[in-house]
């Protein structure tokens, strides 16, 4: 028996995108817009759904690195944007833990806050704050599924020393799943 | 700036104990006992933490896939023994949806039970049935961390059509942990 192996990466769209993109962003509106429009070209080129993230590192808010689902296209349910933006955050940095000495403080932005995968995956990153655009609810409005989560998952990163921003930029981040859901995007779910 | 990848490949060891291992696991002590070794063998190998995991194909009680513990060896806190077994049995599937037609239906088996982020992979994975060896508490009591989970884990499960099976082989399950600990394994653990 062989066994299969996944490269994960960037697609060319995003590499371009990002060897064009300027290299510090001072605000966390300006990282915010950086992600929300990850999110609409992700689907404008049809490599996935409309989420995209990106981990800076806040000692001069430069972009470590990016990320947008790719579930679909790579053939991988796991890839949600922020998970690829920490896969990739932690190849470069050449450590499984954003938080280790040298490295950061790490902040992970995401135009949506993040699912129950990703969330878990956040407490084992050593990313030290979170900034979301849209609220969960609004990616379950447009069918999307958030998973199981703990009721108060803000308390629960905040007591895990990760501080927690929400509601950044969110009419420009909702807008971004409106337009998908109205040009009738795949929405893969899992079954119920 | 370049964007660095991150290939997701199961360790060679593992790869030729593979190549070796029987073709189908009827019980699911078998199929517990198979991950308790991989458990093991990661450990001895020098290539991760003492957790294993595989996916089996419920028609055949064959192996789709296996993963081990390679947060510290692939430089990056994604890589459980759960979410390599789902990104390599999803890759040699073809698809993101283990549950699609013609896949399956598929089974998780753990040597120890998820953790939050693994436990939000499942759901996305479209596995249908969860074995579980040693229990959250047992993980935690040799120092690793099990994350936020919602408290009624196995009936959020179970309620989205995913059965759970704890304390398979539990005993075995935790001898393994317990002799990683008193080797004094290196416990990754993301500061608090």
């Amino acid at each position: 028996m062989t066994y299969p192996t996944l490269a994960v990466r960037l697609p060319d769209w995003l590499e371009k995108f990002l060897s064009r993109a300027e290299r510090t962003y001072p605000t966390v509106d300006e990282r915010m817009r950086l992600v929300i429009e990850l999110s609409r070209l992700n689907v404008e080129n049809g490599t996935g759904g409309p989420f995209g993230a990106a981990i800076f590192d806040m000692r001069d808010r430069s972009l470590l690195a990016a990320g947008v689902n790719l579930v679909v296209s790579g053939n991988c349910s796991i890839l949600h944007a922020e998970i690829v933006a920490m896969i990739l955050a932690q190849a470069k940095a050449g450590t499984f833990d954003l938080g280790a000495e040298g490295v950061g403080p790490c902040e992970l932005v995401a135009s949506a806050e993040p699912c129950a995968m990703c969330l878990g995956a956040l407490q084992w990153s050593g990313i030290r704050r979170l900034a979301c655009g849209a609220r969960g609810e609004d990616v379950e409005r447009i069918g999307f599924d958030e998973g199981e989560k703990p009721p108060a998952w803000v308390d629960a990163l905040e007591r895990r020393g990760i501080s927690v921003v929400r509601d950044v930029c969110r009419d420009e981040a909702v807008r971004s799943l409106r337009d998908y859901r109205e040009c009738e995007g795949m929405i893969y779910s899992p079954r119920r």
